[in-house]
C-alpha cells in the first residue's frame, strides 16, 4: 500500500489540503465538526503529518533543491507549488534557492551540494548552455525544465535530464497561425542578446515559419527587448518604440505573455485597437493571459505537467529505476481575442 | 571607509550590476572594452567579488532568513530583490523560505533557527496574530513587514519590529475618495475568514469611511473571496457572483490589485464598462495596476522602502544600535482610469 499523504486525507474528507492542515495544527478558524471528521480519518489511516517544517526537524531528512532563475517571472510560481507537493509526498525536504541574474545556476548547484543530505536538483529557467565540466562535477542527478535543447557540447545527453516543450516548433506553430489569419507583416518582440536560450529557439521558429510561407524577413520588425524579457514595462516600452518607428506591421508576436500584456497597454495608449487594428500574440499561457482585456492568443506550456514529470523523473533516477531522459511535452495554441483575420 | 560593493562598482563604471557580474564571471556576452574598464576599477578599489554563492563557501558566513507567505503573490517579488541587495551589501548570506498556506511562519522560523549562522529574520506577509510564547522562543530578532498591528496579546512591542503602512487608514482614504466621486453604493471584495489580518484592517477602514459619511452598510455588498485573496480567478468569480446577485452598486473596491484586475475582466465579459458604468478600485499599487486596461485607481504601498527599511532596521538591531521599532509608511492614493465621478 502506498503511504497516505495529506492530499489523500483531504480527498477522503472532501476538503482542501489547507483545511486538513488547519485541523492538524489546531488553528481556530475551522468548523469543529469538519475538524473532528478530519481527525477521525487521520486516526483511521494512521497518517503521520509531515510538512516541510517537521521534515527539517529530522536532521537526516533527505532533500531536493529547486533553483529558480528569475523569481519575478510569475511563470514559475505555480511550478514551484507542484514540485513542493511532489517532494513532500516523498517525505523529502525542499530547498529553494533563487539564482540571481548574474549568477551561474550550475555554480550555485555546486555550492548547494555541500549540503550532504541533497539527493537531486531541479532547475527552473536559466541558461540553455552550460559548461560540460561543471555538470560532470555534480554528484547528484539534475533535471532541467523548460529547456529542451542540448545544454553543452562534449556532454552526453545521458548525464542530465530535460523536461520541456519544443520551443522552436511551438513558436513556428504560433507564427503559422498568424500567417493563416492573413498576416504577413509580423513583428516579433524577442530577447536582445545572442546567448543560446529558449528564447532564441522561439525566434528560430518565427524565422522558419516566414521562410516556409515565402515571407521575406524584415529585420526592422525583429524588436529586441533591452533587458529582462518578463516585465510589463519592457513590453510597453518596446511596443512604443515599434509604433514610433513607423514600420508597417499588422501583428505583433511577443515571446512571453508578460511582454504581450505590456504591449496591449501601449497600443491602448496609442489609440490602436487590438485586435481590430493590430493582432497581438503571447507565449507561455500564464494565468494572466486569460484575464487581460482582450484575452491573449498564446502558446500554453503545460507548466504543471512539466513540473510534475520533472520531479517524478528525478525521483526515478534517484531510485535507479530510470536513466536520464529527455521528455518533450506538446504546447497548445490558445486562440484568445487578441488576434484576428485580416 | 565603507566597504566597496558590486553596486558601487557598477555605478563607478556606469554599467548595470549584471554587467559587472558578467565581467567577474568571465561570461562571453560582454563587450571586451567594457570588461577591461570594469576589471580596472575592481583592481583600483580592491573590491572582492561577493555574491551569494561565494558567501556560502565561507562556512562561517552569517545569514538572514526571509520567510515569504504566498509565493504566488507577485507583491513580494520586488521586495525580495531589495532585501537580497541589502543583505548582500552587508556580506551576509540570504536564506529564503517559502511558507506554505497551512504552515505557521513562526514555527518555520523556530526550525530555521537550528541553523547556527542565522542572525535575524524578516517576514514577508503572513498572519497578523501569533503566539506570544513562540515569538519569545526565537533567539534572533524578527521584523514583520506589511503587518502594522499588534501581533499578540501579552507580548510587548519591544520584542519584535514591524514595518508597514497603516492599512485601516489607507483603506479609509480610498473609500473616502470613492465617496468624494459621488459613490454611495460601494461594494467591497475582501477576505472571507474572521482571522485577524491586514485585510481585516482594510475592511475596518471601509466601514469607518461609510460611517463617517453617514452611509448605511449594506451587508450584501461585502463580498468575501472564497479562498486565496491574491488570484485573478477569485477576483473574476467573486465579481461575477456580485453582478448576478442583482444588488445595486456603482463602485467595487477590491482589497488587492490582483483581485481588481480579475474584476475588470468579469465586467468586460458582462458588457459592463469600467469606469463608465461602474468604478473599480484596487489596493497595493503593484506594477500590474499600471498596465491593466483601464489603469487601476489604487493605494500604492511603498514596497521597496518597506523592504529596505525592514532590512536596515534588522541589521541595526543585530548591531545593537537600535531597539525594536514600529515604522509606519504612508500609502499613496493613485488616481488611475478605473474610477470616475458620478
Amino acid at each position: 500500500m502506498s503511504e497516505i499523504t495529506i492530499v489523500e486525507i483531504a480527498k477522503r474528507c472532501g476538503v482542501g489540503v489547507s483545511t486538513v492542515s488547519r485541523a492538524i495544527n489546531n488553528h481556530s478558524d475551522i468548523n469543529p465538526e469538519t475538524k473532528k471528521r478530519i481527525m477521525d480519518v487521520i486516526k483511521e489511516t494512521g497518517y503521520i503529518p509531515n510538512n516541510s517544517a517537521r521534515n527539517l526537524k529530522r536532521t537526516d531528512a533527505k532533500c531536493i533543491a529547486v533553483l529558480v532563475k528569475g523569481i519575478t517571472n510569475s511563470f514559475f510560481a505555480p511550478m514551484i507549488e507542484v514540485v513542493e507537493q511532489e517532494v513532500e509526498e516523498r517525505k523529502y525536504a525542499l530547498v529553494m534557492r533563487h539564482v540571481e541574474a548574474y549568477e551561474d545556476e550550475v555554480d550555485v548547484a555546486l555550492e548547494l551540494e555541500k549540503e550532504k543530505r541533497l539527493r537531486g536538483i531541479i532547475f527552473l529557467g536559466g541558461s540553455a548552455r552550460h559548461s560540460a565540466d561543471k555538470i560532470k562535477q555534480l554528484r547528484v542527478p539534475v533535471v532541467f525544465t523548460t529547456i529542451g535543447s542540448d545544454i553543452a557540447d562534449d556532454l552526453s545527453r545521458n548525464e542530465y535530464s530535460t523536461v520541456s516543450i519544443d520551443d522552436a516548433k511551438e513558436s513556428f506553430k504560433m507564427v503559422e497561425h498568424l500567417i493563416s489569419l492573413g498576416h504577413k507583416d509580423i513583428a516579433i518582440m524577442t530577447e536582445g542578446s545572442d546567448t543560446p536560450s529558449i528564447v532564441r529557439l522561439r525566434l528560430t521558429g518565427y524565422l522558419e515559419a516566414l521562410k516556409k510561407h515565402g515571407i521575406k524577413v524584415n529585420e526592422k520588425l525583429i524588436r529586441p527587448v533591452d533587458k529582462k524579457i518578463y516585465t510589463l514595462q519592457n513590453g510597453y516600452d518596446t511596443t512604443r518604440a515599434l509604433i514610433e518607428s513607423g514600420e508597417k506591421f499588422t501583428a505583433l508576436y511577443c515571446i512571453s505573455d508578460v511582454l504581450a500584456v505590456g504591449a496591449l497597454r501601449a497600443f491602448a495608449d496609442a489609440g490602436i485597437r487590438v485586435p481590430e487594428d493590430v493582432s497581438v500574440a503571447g507565449y507561455d499561457g500564464q494565468e494572466l493571459s486569460r484575464y487581460s482585456v482582450p484575452r491573449l492568443t498564446t502558446i500554453k506550456q503545460p507548466a504543471d505537467e512539466i513540473a510534475k514529470e520533472a520531479t517524478k523523473l528525478l525521483f526515478n533516477i534517484i531510485d535507479k529505476v530510470s536513466d536520464h531522459r529527455h521528455i518533450v511535452f506538446p504546447g497548445e495554441l490558445i486562440q484568445g481575442e487578441s488576434a484576428k483575420k485580416i
